[in-house]
């Protein structure tokens, strides 16, 4: 049978990042390319503890059916966090456990975006949610970055010269992929842009927790007076992604709408997966884990930076983060990195391309990014002594 | 701030079982109106035992991102499950893990369904399935269910005189919410038409193991020559239901395109509730399992139609399931079984009204559905027992 595909996914390609991803199952690779946590930092011995003790002793509550909604003690938990840790409470506001933070994003897109509105992202964005946009037939509009967050001025053109932006998507803290944070000066304006021209905005917020010195600057959503940020949290990034557990913090009318898109994709999330989030959250201490990982990826972080200012041939323009998962590269001059991984490829070691993160993603692009969370030291300063090479060899 | 809700979103209701469910709650109250499986079949101690084995032995695999596609040994133990239960088995086919059988149906109507295109589905049909279809804009099609399934000359009808069909949803085992089972002549009647007419099938099977004598009727996929038939399967009600794990058996071109929707959706369902499944199939003897759940659901069955003969009054219309968990009730003389859901749960009963299951939910309508699985006996006996005294009153 000849299959006639929807125009919603008929434009749409596999994640370039899974391709990548095939040559980084092989162990003698050096993955650069990932985004996953430090598997060592997995707390898998007191998960193990949770979940014999839950499906032993609460058999019908982790195994039968849940409430889309989530589960109600998981819910409290997550509010009264973030209340405490981001100040975020409003009294309009409402959460929904979510099947990892991806959930948040394509759930909400479901909900407000018609095929043709245009989602506003910054460029470069990470590749999940501008999939999520794009399978609903969202129009992408980029606006370009400054090392301090989404270009202002250029947001403000946008918004004033596009019909029908209906969200802005921004990852204002250790963004994917550059590692920057947006300035408060910043968050603040983008918030009032968004209030002027009525844009709801999407905080996507997996990363903040990963700060190397332990400060943060306030989440968009604590500054949020009507109701128009959806905020994404996840615990992917500070527990386990394999579990799969996110949430989004947004205005009741938006949760009520979610909960019945939510419905009709996967019924609930699982129970089991909420339950070993929530008895983490409430039996042990996920803090005091945090700090462990804040110290792990800041050191890794530092290894990579130095790696980068040895072996990286001079010009080459790189991030510093202050937190989370990624570094990003220009190495300019016209070089395209996606050509360029092929050779990076045969000296064993991957990246992701910058073209991944763009709204334009058939255009080349001098751009890349690097993991630094998931590989040993040793590797990092290989992996990054390898690319020198490949980089010296083309500028 | 106003929301502008997506069209394909601002036509949506929330489902009214969960209405319901909140009664259902009250544990006073007699529930009558749920789909969940006997809880007291749950294998909690053996997941219990898989649990703490895999996330102290495994945590990396139990616990770091997987593949889109699902767990590759589930994904090889559920097709060699669907070639020794199923005789599913065709070269151009592929599987891919969901979390739940109600995400394969809204990823195939996310991959296949433009607005406006038409989806056929048995009047009465499941409500997660409708409305997935609904929730992407699709225009539902009834067609009418005889005591041995979808009325074959009416779906004739409907696709030799609907533009743009695009799927024929049905579920021809024990349908939900009917507990009817399809002919095997009607099962090859469906499937011939669809070829004529160029349809996909999506076919749902989660309750195909339940039946209660040990007999099964040739799936509908295992008759599909030439990869139409997108088959749904779950581990929800042979396994556990909170767990949110299936499968979709489909053409590769299909789950190619499932797996990028779904990437985008949820990006994998999480590791550890595809390992205990997988354990389960692995470890221990899930048709022993089954083989149990077959006796509970007959003798519950039979517990309920006896009480039906016994209180309910004369000339109700009511099916004689061969397995599954519903029995269907029809009042007729015009009564309106929404309305009457209220003096119904004045006597603290519940049923799920019959209009839940329509094309036209608005319509009011003489039917009702009704579980068996959940309650005791006693419960079950009695439930119908103050259901009869309610209908008496009407009829």
């Amino acid at each position: 049978m000849d299959f006639q595909i929807s125009d919603r996914m008929s434009a749409m390609k596999g994640s370039a990042i899974r391709e990548i991803f095939k040559y980084a199952a092989d162990p003698t690779v050096i993955s650069l390319a990932g985004g996953n946590p430090a598997p060592e930092l997995f707390p898998n011995e007191e998960l193990a503890g949770l979940a014999k003790e839950f499906l032993e002793q609460q058999p019908v509550l982790s195994l039968q059916y849940g409430v889309t909604e989530g589960y109600t003690p998981l819910r409290e938990s997550v509010k009264a966090r973030l209340k405490e840790k981001e100040n975020i409470d409003w009294p309009d506001d409402d959460v929904i456990v979510v099947s990892g933070g991806q959930q948040a994003i394509e759930l909400s897109t479901k909900c407000l975006v018609n095929a043709g509105d245009v989602v506003v992202v910054e460029e470069p964005s990470f590749i999940g949610a501008t999939n999520a946009f794009r399978s609903y037939g969202a129009k992408l509009v980029g606006v370009p970055m400054d090392e301090d967050g989404m270009n202002i001025d250029a947001l403000r053109r946008v918004l004033s010269s596009t019909p029908n932006v209906k969200i802005i998507y921004t990852i204002p803290t250790f963004q994917n992929p550059m590692g920057t944070t947006m300035s408060l000066e910043k968050r603040k304006a983008l918030y009032a842009a968004a209030r002027e021209f009525n844009v709801v905005i999407i905080e996507d917020n997996p990363y903040g927790d990963l700060t190397f010195d332990g400060t943060k600057l306030p989440t968009i959503k604590s500054m949020d007076e009507d109701g128009r940020v959806i905020y994404c949290g996840s615990f992917s990034k500070i527990l386990s992604p394999g579990l799969r557990v996110g949430y989004m913090c947004a205005n009741k009318e938006i949760v009520r709408r979610a909960v019945i898109a939510k419905q009709v994709s996967d019924v609930h999330t699982p129970m089991i997966t909420q339950l070993l989030a929530h008895g983490f959250l409430t039996k042990f201490d996920i803090d005091a884990l945090i700090v462990k990982m804040r110290a792990n990826y800041a050191h890794k972080c530092s290894t990579m930076l130095d790696a980068i200012r040895t072996y990286f041939p001079e010009g080459v323009f790189y991030t510093k983060p202050k937190g989370g998962l990624f570094i990003w590269c220009d190495l300019g001059h016209g070089v395209d990195t996606l050509a360029l991984s092929k050779a990076a490829v045969e000296k064993k070691v991957v990246y992701v391309p910058g073209n991944t993160f763009m709204v334009d993603m058939d255009k080349p692009t001098s751009t890349l990014r690097l993991n630094y969370s998931t590989m040993s030291d040793e590797r990092i300063v290989e992996g990054i002594r390898r690319l020198g090479e490949v980089f010296g060899n083309v500028l």
